[in-house]
C-alpha cells in the first residue's frame, strides 16, 4: 500500500479515548508508542473528540472536526471506545461506525492469538478475523411504519461487489502471508442467497480475478456453525473473512477463546489509512477505577505501526506484551490478576 | 394454550426426516415416542417430504401436500433437518424456514441445559433460547441489481411490534416458570436503533401490557458481547430472548459449551402447533454410517410432548436420556464415545 511506505519524519496520530475505560487505556498505548524512541518516525499526539459523552456535551457524537482533522493532518489514529445510550436517542449515531465509513476504513483486521506457555511455541489459538467494515446492516437504512397489526420497522442489509471484493483482497492477501496459508469464508447464504452469495462468490473469484493467491486454500462455514466450531475446535481456522455484523460476533466469539476481551486489538484500514482500536466496549461497570487491561489498545498500536510498515517497532510491542503475559506477574483483573493499567503498562515499558 | 389440553385419543404425529441424518434420527425419536405407551395418545405417525433430495427429486423442497397434511391431519411433527446446496440453485429455498412461516410457529425454543453429574444436582449450564421465528433476515426479500460500481444485493430485515410482542410473552412466559426468572433481552440497538430498538421496547413493555411476569428481572446484551459471556460466564443467563438471526447463532453458540450440538433439542411453536426439531444440521460427512446421536431428536420429541401437555412422557424421556448420559457407557462419536445412534437409542429404551 503507498501510504504505508512513505517516507516521513514525523508521525502524526490522532488519540480519540472517546468514552468510558477508552479514556484510560489510549493514553497508555501513546505512552508505549513514544517508548519505541527511534524506531519509529517521531510520534506527534492530536487529541480528537468523539463518542456519547461528547453527544451529551456538544449534541453531536462525531464532530465534523475530529473527521476533518484525521483527514487532513494524521497519518494514523487510535480509537479507544464508545457508550451506548441505554434507550434510543433521536440524533445518536455511533462515532465509530460512522468514522469507518467517512474515512472509508474497509476492513477490520482482529487477529485473535493466544500466547502460548514458552516463546517461539505455536499458540493454541492462533486466527486473524477479517471483517467487511462498511456496509451489511451498519448501512443504517433503517424505517418504522404505523401498520395494521402495530408498528413495523425495516432495516437495509447492502452487501456489493465492489466491497466484497475489497475485503475479500485484504483477507487473501494476509492468508497468503501466513504458514498455514487457509482462508474461511463465513456466511448464511442458505438463508440469505442474493446477499450472502453475493458475498461468497464474491469472494471465491478473487484468485482468478488478480491471477493470485493460488496456494491459499478455501473453506466455507455457515455463520452459525462457525460460532460454534470456534467454541470446539478453533484449530480449523486460520484466517476468516466476514460481511460487516458476522464478523462483529465472530471477533467476539474468537476473543472468548483466549482469555479476554481485554487482549484483543485491531485495526480498521482502508488504503490510504488506518485505525487502531481495542476490541472491547467502554467497560462503565470498571470505568474510572484504573484497572481497566492496557494490552488491546497497546497491540492495536503495534497492529496499525505494522500496517504502516514499521515492522520493527511493532514487533518490540508485541514481544514486550507476550513476555508480561507469560510470566504472568502483572496482570489486570479481567484476567484474574490484580494489577492496574499503570502496573501492566510499566510492565510493558520495562520490557521494551 | 387451547390445542395443548385438548383431549385426544390418538397423536397424529408428522415425520419429516428430510436429509442426511435426519433420516436416522428421526426413525430414532420415533421409536422412543412409541416406548412410552399409555403416557400419551396412542401415536399415529405420518411420512412426510421435504428438503434437499426433495428438491433435486421433484423441483420442490417442501411440497404442498406437505403443508396440507401438517395442517389438516397432524397434532405435531418432528422435523430432521435440511442439507444446503453449495451453491446458489435458482428455485431452491431453506424448507424449514418456509414451514416455521407457513404454520406460523412464530417461537423457536432451545433449552441448552448439561448434565449434572449427579441426578438432581444443578447443571453447570441452564438456559433457554427464545428464538424468534418469522421474521428478521428470514423473509428473505433480497434483491440484486446491476449497479455503476457492479453488482448490489439488497436484504430486508423486517422487526414487527406483533412478532416482537408474542415473542416477548413466551419468553416471559418461560422465565416466570422458572426458578430464576430471570430474562436477557439480546439485540444490537447500538447499531439497529429503529429494528432491534423496536424489539428491545417491544419485549420490555409485555409486563405492562399484559400485567403479568412482574417477579421476572429483566436484563440486556448486545449480540456480540453475549456470545462471548456464553463463552466465559454461562450462568449469568436464565432465558434469552432474541430475533431470529441472533438466535439462530447464540443458540449454537450455547450448544457449544454442552459439548455438542447432537444434544441440543428444539421446538417450533405457534398457537396451533408444534414441530419438534433438532438443532444440529444434516451432517453430510456421517451420513449413512448410523453414527449420528439420537439424543438431540430424542429430547425435541420430548419438548414437544411437554408443549403439547403430556408432562409425564416427557419427563420420562428426558429422564432417560440423562441417565444414559451420565452413565456414559453409550455415547455417540460426537461425545467422544464409539456406539451407534441405535445402540444410544436402545440404551435410552432400556431405561424407560
Ligand atoms: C460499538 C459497536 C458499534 C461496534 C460494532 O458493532 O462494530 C463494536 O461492537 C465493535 O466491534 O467495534
Ligand atoms: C438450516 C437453517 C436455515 C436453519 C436456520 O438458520 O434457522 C438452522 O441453522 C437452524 O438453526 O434451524
Amino acid at each position: 500500500r503507498s501510504f504505508a511506505t512513505q517516507a516521513r519524519s514525523s508521525l502524526k496520530i490522532g488519540l480519540i479515548p472517546a468514552d468510558g475505560i477508552g479514556k484510560e487505556v489510549i493514553p497508555a498505548a501513546r505512552q508505549a508508542i513514544v517508548a519505541l524512541g527511534s524506531d519509529i518516525p517521531k510520534p506527534e499526539f492530536i487529541n480528537l473528540h468523539a463518542g456519547w459523552e461528547t453527544f451529551t456535551r456538544t449534541g453531536v457524537a462525531l464532530p465534523h472536526e475530529t473527521v476533518e482533522i484525521l483527514k487532513s493532518e494524521c497519518d494514523c489514529a487510535l480509537f479507544g471506545s464508545v457508550s451506548s445510550p441505554s434507550r434510543k436517542v433521536t440524533g445518536y449515531s455511533s462515532p465509530i461506525v460512522q468514522l469507518r465509513k467517512e474515512l472509508d476504513l474497509y476492513a477490520n483486521v482482529r487477529p485473535v492469538v493466544s500466547v502460548a506457555p514458552n516463546a517461539g511455541e505455536q499458540p493454541a489459538v492462533d486466527l486473524i478475523v477479517v471483517r467487511e467494515n462498511t456496509e451489511c446492516l451498519y448501512v443504517k437504512q433503517e424505517q418504522q411504519i404505523d401498520g395494521p397489526n402495530g408498528k413495523e420497522a425495516r432495516a437495509t442489509r447492502l452487501i456489493t461487489e465492489r466491497a466484497s471484493r475489497r475485503i475479500g483482497q485484504m483477507a487473501f492477501e494476509l492468508a497468503a502471508a501466513r504458514s498455514r496459508k487457509h482462508l474461511t469464508i463465513i456466511h448464511k447464504s442458505n438463508v440469505l442467497s442474493i446477499t450472502d452469495g453475493l458475498f461468497r462468490e464474491t469472494v471465491r473469484g478473487v484468485p482468478a480475478l488478480t491471477g493470485k493467491y493460488s496456494d491459499v486454500t478455501i473453506a466455507e462455514q455457515l455463520v452459525d456453525s462457525a460460532v460454534y466450531r470456534l467454541f470446539r475446535e478453533p484449530e480449523v481456522f486460520d484466517v476468516m473473512v466476514a460481511p460487516n455484523l458476522y464478523g462483529d460476533i465472530i471477533s467476539d466469539a474468537a476473543a472468548a477463546l483466549v482469555g479476554s476481551l481485554g487482549l484483543i486489538p485491531s485495526i480498521n484500514a482502508g488504503d490510504d489509512f488506518v485505525m487502531g482500536e481495542p476490541v472491547h466496549g467502554s467497560a462503565p461497570d470498571i470505568e474510572g477505577k484504573g484497572i481497566a487491561n492496557p494490552i488491546a489498545s497497546i497491540r492495536s498500536a503495534a497492529l496499525m505501526l505494522r500496517h504502516l510498515g514499521y515492522t520493527k517497532g511493532a514487533d518490540r510491542l508485541d514481544v514486550a506484551v507476550d513476555q508480561v503475559i507469560r510470566e504472568g506477574r502483572y496482570l489486570t483483573p479481567d484476567l484474574k490478576g490484580t494489577s492496574t493499567t499503570q502496573e501492566v503498562l510499566d510492565a510493558v515499558l520495562g520490557k521494551l
